[in-house]
């Protein structure tokens, strides 16, 4: 057995995260207390619905925890540690490392770099809550502690299913292509299991015509509604098909990524054009830029009639690094925020379809600045506009604080909703809607310790934040 | 009698919106009780000078409290409930809800959007304290406290003067148009009334050549001085002679709105020729954003001269929601803040006038990321700068904190303006400088608490913050 | 004896600047413990080295303390105190105050300004500590300090050397132009002194093709050099000779100001055609600007050979207001921050050179929208990158707090340099790190009182902040 003489304890305090001050701290303690045990909903995020589907066992703890999560590695990758010793899988098959216990121990070694953030207080979360570790991880207790998460690994009561029923999840999204299959969702309808995983729409990849991808993801879209797509017109046939499809397998959501949230309606003519030059490969970069802005439209007005909550997520400069996505591909940690404007952007789409009773617009940023200058009037307005949580490098114990400070006052608590964990790590949804319910609780301690709002509205709005304003929003009706 | 039974009291806390630290609350207390009664000095809002002119009867609840406040009805609005339920009239006179009980019902049903917000910060407070209601408004309560505030409009001590006087106001300034008459100034002056309220010079419509509305902003101009402004030459002086008038009734200050703040010169034959073509209704929107950056030159050049203390208002994108203008006209509640740049555009106005001895220049902002980055410094060196309070959306419990903490340490506190209520609702001005006091009482408790400042310091600065500087920023000389 | 009867005491409490949570506290005392006695790195600043070179005695108080730092006048020059009567010498030496005790009671007088900024925190700790004033300065008490300092500035004990061993000053980088001949430098080491005093490469003037002083800046690099520089490769080759000669007299690091950190390789011939067009003096402001972009990338292809780190210091509008520099010259506090964009400026500098092992790039801001937007997101994947600390206006108390909360939880505390304090005022230099340590220490409580790390990740912590992060990152290998 490996040696961990001298290590020290792994213990989550029960009162971790609240405010030091002891009428804050007794007052957050109160309402967590009533929010803990609520079911997770979770209508966001990229939990690969295979798992669900297939429900095999995990693999071992490095291919379950490390590889695959870019939080972890970047981190690492910043401190001089390269993507290769840590086993990231290159594109052209160039060997890696690929002894699990050795990037283990490496990652260990490295694991004071998350002192202090989100990533180290969820992974702590996972070790002692789902694992049973008790030791501090550090290089001499990895081979330990790899060993113990091993082991439970290969239980039944660590398969998926099982543990999306330990978790308490309600409702789980997935994100998908529009020219998904969706098999994975049927293979989950189908072996009936009672576990609720919806999937999303999400098209980013047909409307970016001037990208060498987009003619591969229109031929997807053209076999999973076996129709031939030769005109604008025919697409956008084939999008009101493929979210009726969605629709019918759960979905209550479409999601939009892109870099400025700029929109503008064109004629159809103009729309044919674009898409006829898409076509025959000689779509400009311009050219996907204002269609991408007329398709941010038409999604709003399809929106309004079949009813799928429409997700916005603008801002993301992808692929910042060229030799990082050459080498290894994209989501590996390499993504950089940029400055974004809504007030202009988003003007054409929240005149035409901001007021409509049917839409619902879920506005997402990694731009803080947006917050209380435009966001929260935005939402304090129109009434289709919802404010979603801090997104990716904001969701974190001070982002989600400065969130609540910046968008309450002008949007109140209603105009936002609620928690949404937006992960591809499954194993950390509980610790990541703890952290959540704690900093939720906290923010209305705050309120009620200095006499701004009294208990009986804390708890209403702590329940709303952890679940009720979550499941409304995305329009989930039942749980289960 | 309508049942209030099982109705939760309201209660404001004496120590409400302090900290809950008890060593930092004692000093905010302590600070706070030395600012509570001190005069209010209110140089910049949008009160009607004629409920003071005319000293009639407040209407119904209703009337006074909802349907004219757009910080109330947005929220509303942006949930769902339609303006037209709000009673919020129309311009083409299209029938809307009469019946101000059932308005105040609905709100009342909806007042939980509100927690956690300034506005019901402020109405509360005028619910407690101006009203004497003594229960939470909510549905059960809303007619009870809807009798109880309309028995009390009914008397004598709820009469505009009489309030004016029961709220401690020293001063009150209005905002009135460069062609008003100030005929409500007049009579209030003609009256005998010893309360002092003064106009304040606000030209925005006239500088904006490129507007349908412009030519009558012109013809009143033209009206109340006498004069034919056939010219860019007869235009300056019609501005010069009205912003004499406007100084006989008391104005100390002008006030101007854009969206960006950019200033330049123009020699005077190109200001000659935009105003030329304005007249001929050939302006376009380049004619009047360079016009406009002109005319703040004007205005501060003027302001060297009668020493009236020029204030800016930039970054508000006006009407963003078109079928809320068109239906229902302005400020009503779709106005949203814009990215706004200072050190570049305030280039050319700083150096030609920012160190003039006889010159003020009080800057506002809904941009929040200048307060550190850009209006600290420019008023940490500029001794004609001053920096106005957070504005609108930022006039809250959090967007005071920010301000404070993050212009004090560049700008220091006598750079600042004191508080300023910037509200077009008469009965809420108490509130929102009692929550300004504590607010600052609670910032400088927070610098004696961690031993920045003594007590000794922290009075003074906080009964600058509360009434000195905003007396001597605005230049107001005597109490009345 | 002057009278200072009714002064007030000025006392430093030992727990200042702490929360006021006694929780908080607690960690942050024992923490500060820790530190506070450690030796001061200080890798970038503005000192004189000829102070150190000659060794004489400081002049009396005004010349040390206040005619030489912008941070104090900018403030009374805010408020109407003009430069002239704070004896600010002017460029064509016109008279101004030489009176030096009349400045100082002037700036006694106004010294309330001060309060709540951390020029007043570090004046005040330089008051106390250095020179042993036990009385607040004030107009009574201005000129009894004033003789106490200048007496004091009389003993051997107060000469820069011996002052330089009393801070425990372990390291102090100077800021060298390009074409300096480190003659101070040199007569230091030639000394026999320990005091390791070292050169920062700063070649902006040499960069700035379009200016009237680049031709003397050029010449005085090739007199330095003994080399002609009559092409852009006969340029680049001076600056590897030059970098190699600030090497031998231990400079670890570059400095570069810019206004935008806009980053872009030019092909050579393009590089030596905007050479050439600058010799001819005929290089536009356009020309600047791609010349200054493809410079940067050269100074960081260099790096990558010598070793030099790399330090990037963009967005200041220098000398914003033009009176100023015209009558009294550069550093006369009117440089005012912009809005500064890193992610696509920095792109092409981050891909060629962002992950080579041989490279460190420390990027400061004016901006903190960028801390979590951009900056943290860049030094949380880069292996280059190291985030230098708050900056100019956000060296303060608050800026450290939100450097820390916005900077940490995306970047971990790995990822930035430690404490810089950046300042040409040699007696500051304990004071401000005394606060930076104090800051860092109740950050770090915060995180321990909140349960997020343990006491003994904080003691690690505290000490990489004050120390171990600041000597790695620019790479100082021992002490002396």
């Amino acid at each position: 057995m490996h040696s961990t003489s001298g290590a020290e304890p792994l213990v989550l305090h029960p009162e971790r995260f609240f405010d030091a001050d002891p009428a804050i701290r007794r007052v957050a303690v109160a309402l967590y207390e009533e929010t803990h045990a609520l079911p997770i909903i979770s209508p966001h995020g990229h939990v690969d619905p295979w798992l669900l589907a297939n429900n095999e066992p995990f693999p071992e703890p490095t291919a379950l925890l490390l590889t695959p999560d870019h939080y972890i590695f970047r981190m690492l990758y910043s401190q001089g540690v390269s993507m290769e010793s840590l086993g990231i899988p290159t594109r052209d098959g160039t060997p890696v490392e690929t002894d699990a216990r050795r990037i283990w121990q490496r990652f260990a070694e490295h694991y004071h770099l998350f002192r202090g953030t989100p990533t180290g207080v969820w992974f702590d979360h996972e070790l002692h809550e789902l694992f049973g570790v008790r030791l501090k991880l550090g290089a001499s207790t990895a081979t330990a502690i790899y060993d113990q998460i091993a082991e439970r690994l290969m239980s039944a009561e660590f398969r998926p299913r099982a543990l999306f029923d330990r978790f308490n999840i309600e409702v789980l999204a997935t994100t998908d292509a529009a020219g998904d299959t969706l098999d994975a969702h049927r293979q989950i309808r189908a072996s009936g299991w009672a576990g609720q995983v919806v999937p999303t729409f999400r098209p980013d990849a047909v409307f970016r015509i001037a990208t060498p991808v987009w003619r591969d993801a229109i031929t997807a879209l053209e076999q999973v509604t076996g129709r031939s797509i030769g005109s604008y017109a025919a697409f956008i046939d084939a999008l009101v098909q493929q979210r009726a499809f969605f629709r019918s397998l759960g979905a209550t959501a479409t999601d939009h990524a892109v870099v400025a949230p700029y929109t503008e309606r064109l004629d159809t003519a103009r729309a044919e054009a674009l898409f006829a030059a898409a076509l025959q490969g000689r779509a400009t970069a311009a050219d996907q830029q204002a269609f991408e802005a007329h398709m941010l439209m038409e999604m709003a007005r399809m929106s309004c009639h079949d009813g799928l909550v429409m997700q916005l997520h603008p801002g993301s400069f992808r692929d910042h690094h060229t030799h990082i996505v050459d080498r290894f591909g994209q989501d590996k940690g390499a993504d950089i925020p940029v400055a974004t404007e809504y007030t202009r952007n988003l003007h054409a789409l929240l005149n035409a379809y901001g007021a409509h009773p049917n839409f619902t617009l879920v506005l997402f940023t990694l731009d803080e600045t947006t917050y209380a200058r435009e966001l929260a009037p935005i939402a304090g307005h129109y009434p289709a506009v919802r404010l979603g949580p801090p997104w990716w490098f904001h969701d974190s114990l001070e982002g989600m604080r400065r969130f609540r400070e910046q968008v309450t006052e002008t949007a109140g608590l209603w105009n936002t909703t609620g928690f949404i964990d937006d992960t591809r790590a499954f194993c950390s949804i509980p610790a990541r809607h703890d952290l959540a319910r704690r900093m939720d609780a906290n923010y209305l301690g705050g309120l009620v310790a200095r006499h701004q709002i009294d208990m009986s509205d804390a708890r209403q709005m702590a329940r709303a934040l952890a679940y009720d304003l979550g499941k409304r929003a995305y329009r989930f009706t039942t749980g289960s």
